[in-house]
């Protein structure tokens, strides 16, 4: 719980006891970063090769990372080196962040979530808790992401070929989806929840099933959505 | 590894090295706290307003939870403030339980599993790891959840009206369903592996697939299971 | 983030601070233990006979576990006491193995899965993120297990009676699969992501769907495999 703070790190925000920071991180004004978290892990190559034994060692491997101001990183987060959280991301307890991930002003990530690999998370995006995004995957702008929907990049694992999953701005995508690599699913769309997702999804689109067809458009949803609110 | 015990906390369980206890908490006897556990994490709007910078300024945010008797609370396990666990609960590694959460005497939760909100677990139920119940979920006595089950509570998300979802004592939910908004799921109903369930299922039917529809109920499904077990 | 090391345990390898290892545990050569692990944690008998109230009194209940030379255990991770991580074992952050799990030589376990009783992973495996094995699962040598597969022991839960699924060498398993309870996979065997299998696999085949049936073989998934990788 005594923690750790590399002396290349250049913290003005908030860092609790028991937090790890590591090589030249840095952590905005107003940022508040929890008990048990570690910001700046090293990446795997670095891992094998630098062969640490110690905090110390595990910082002079860590290129850090970058957390703007106004964020909340909570308990139990794990963020690699080269990531970037612009300002007032806000994540859950237990986020997983691989090297090279970017989360836009204002998005958040739920308990459990993780973006292993280069993952793009746009601007006030929400991402529930338990989803998996891996290397490549792009969500776009307010985005809502339901929890336990785990996005794949590989159409025939274990290949050497991993392909993107690109979400478009607005997108709902609901609790318990698989999307396929590779599938664009364009702006506005909405997937139900536990729909499995094998081919594009146009923009404004709803759709459902297994595999995912289109059963509705995003004004019909809005129009339920109303209902819903007003009922 | 230090730890750190609230002076306004009363411990009368077995607290490890490690544990984090916030507020005026309450551990009952022969209640063992594991390392690296917090319990009595100050809610979202009080770490917002409050700006902690320390595990004092987080322990003065924090109003504190109560622990029963003769719990488990394992390594890795998060609770909030307000929640309350009666005696005999026993929780796996890495639990998060949310403000206002309640599991009444004698239940289990398995490892990984979430309590997103105020959620009523009922006695001796039995939820398996790695489950997702959010805000207003209510799940009855002796009932069985199975592993990544996830249970939703916004028909069109992400809107301003959370629906509860309520499961009926002695129910049986298979490992991997989805649960949507505002399904009542009767007493003594059983629900297959990996089914979606869109609309309330009567007590005592079995029901399975996507949208999950009746298909046997409780007794044929116990008749089955006498025949498995003695096979 | 002290740590703690057991008198009884024999540390060939790198142990970061914050890690805890408990009994007559063996870390072989050039393996690196991260901060924030638990090696040796006891098993849930004695945990509730034993009543430990210190990490001292954890150790003297633990039996200690073998993690062999080569290896690398992630931050977060739990492995339970008479759990063997044979050479060259790599493990993400916050895995859970389970007394008595067996993992072989150059087998990866990925983020946030769970080896949840008496599993065998065979060796070169290669499980992704946020699986889920239970007590009595059996994974051939260079399996290959996407994100999100949860795969249960119980055919009528919760009954008394445990079945294994034994997942056949190089089989195939995509993401969010759901496998029932005594199910055999075939050597070679294909699953598509998302599907639910209720009954065996045979050898070399392809199956899809809820729940799943063949649709094609691994000659033609490693055609279009081939296809896909060089186009």
């Amino acid at each position: 719980m005594l923690g750790y703070i590399s002396t290349r790190a250049k913290c003005r925000g908030r860092v609790s006891q028991g937090a790890v920071i590591l090589g030249a991180s840095e952590v905005g004004e107003n940022t508040y970063i929890d008990v048990n978290t570690i910001i700046g892990y090293p990446s795997r190559d670095k891992l094998l090769l630098g062969k640490p034994s110690s905090l110390n060692q595990l910082d002079e491997l860590s290129a850090g990372s970058r957390v703007g101001s106004n964020c909340i990183v909570r308990s139990g987060c794990v963020i690699y080196e080269d990531v970037e959280l612009d300002d007032g991301v806000e994540l859950g307890h237990g986020v997983l962040m691989r090297r090279g991930s970017r989360v836009a002003r204002g998005a958040r990530v739920g308990s459990g979530s993780q973006l292993d690999g280069e993952v793009y998370i746009g601007e006030e995006a929400n991402v529930q808790s338990m989803v998996y995004l891996p290397h490549l995957t792009r969500v776009g702008k307010r985005v809502f992401i339901g929890p336990y929907t785990c996005v794949t990049n590989d159409r025939y694992p274990p290949s050497r070929k991993l392909v993107s999953v690109e979400i478009g701005d607005e997108a709902v995508i609901g609790a318990g989806v698989i999307i396929l690599a590779g599938v664009r699913i364009g702006s506005g769309a909405v997937i139900a929840a536990g729909s499995i997702v094998v081919r594009d999804v146009a923009p404004e689109q709803l759709v459902m099933g297994a595999p995912a067809r289109t059963v509705s458009d995003r004004e019909k949803f809005e129009e339920k959505k109303r209902a819903y609110e007003s009922g």
